[in-house]
């Protein structure tokens, strides 16, 4: 694509995104897009086909993609655990902060109102946590009962909810104290019992 | 209220209260609610004045009012954390099979484009999961460092977000099994640590 052909495509998502956060789907016209944008409706059309067509662009972009967020994510010389933790605080604070996240979450929120199917975020999110579980488990990093794919489940549901509720009742800004509250109320099911596992060659 | 008035009543939000679940709070007209309830339009406007009267009354009436769905919430003879966890699934069943709790939770979720503010649920029940919590802590039968009002916050957002995307993402059947999955995740944090801490004259 050209440079300037992308300029656009990226300044329409923006603007979409920035609309669709603010004031929700049913709330936004491709022409509020366009005069958020500064961009003619036709080039709504024409990058995206439809308002349809640029939620699901916005929902992709940042939403649905967690893992792209954080670079510590792949980091292995940080034990997996503390990686997943991590990784929870980058997600929780793109969900307060970021326009295109923020947009994303909204828009999956209403997707009961928007003619086309969305991708779920949770099963990537899912198995980012689950291979990062599992790495810790194979460490003695976690205790044995954990089995890697029911915990990441119930641990990304558990958070999604905590942060969504927490950000409505109390507003973004208590979402990262909230966060660490629920860790300490976490982690410590998550841990080995002392002494009770030593990893291979330990 | 006169017994007939009171019928009355209760049919108009049982109807309503079944729209909402199914068509949420802007696909249901007071047309809508007078013909599935088989009363005039007339009798929703006596009764609630608005469409938003009745929403406001369907969600006062089970999702913002956990407590009275138990009886096992009270009884003493049961310990707190038993009675805690119980409660947990008695509301998970009820949000996924009462059309009353399931139409509070849907309006609850689309709130921002109902023109009233509705009552939030869940100051209620952190309230009664602090005081289980609190009690629980008294008789040492949760770990001293457990605060009861933070744990209870958390806990009840991680529960709501868990109970209301399992169901999104696999179907209302599937929520005990992923909340069974989700205590044993959370209930090994709570715990007291073997022998550290006896209730007072143990």
């Amino acid at each position: 694509m050209q440079k300037r052909a992308k300029a656009t495509r990226r300044s329409l998502l923006e603007a979409a995104a920035q609309l669709f956060a603010e004031q929700g789907y049913a709330g936004t016209s491709v022409n509020d897009i366009s005069a958020r944008s500064g961009r003619t409706s036709g080039a709504v059309y024409f990058h995206y086909a439809s308002k349809e067509g640029i939620a699901l662009a916005v929902v992709r972009d940042r939403f649905a993609t967690w893992s792209q967020l954080t670079t510590a994510y792949a980091d292995r010389a940080v034990p997996p655990v503390e990686r997943l933790v991590g990784l929870s605080y980058d997600i929780a604070r793109a969900l307060a902060e970021d326009p295109v996240t923020r947009a994303g979450a909204r828009l999956w929120a209403e997707r009961a109102t928007i003619d086309a199917p969305l991708p779920d975020p949770f099963a990537l999110w899912t198995a980012a946590a689950t291979r990062l579980l599992a790495e810790a488990r194979l460490a003695g990093q976690v205790a044995p009962h954990v089995r890697p794919a029911p915990t990441a489940r119930a641990l990304v549901r558990a958070f999604f909810g905590l942060c969504s509720l927490t950000e409505a009742l109390e507003g973004a800004a208590t979402v990262t104290d909230r966060l660490t509250d629920w860790w300490q109320l976490t982690l410590p099911s998550l841990r080995p019992a002392p002494g009770a596992h030593r990893p291979a060659g330990g």
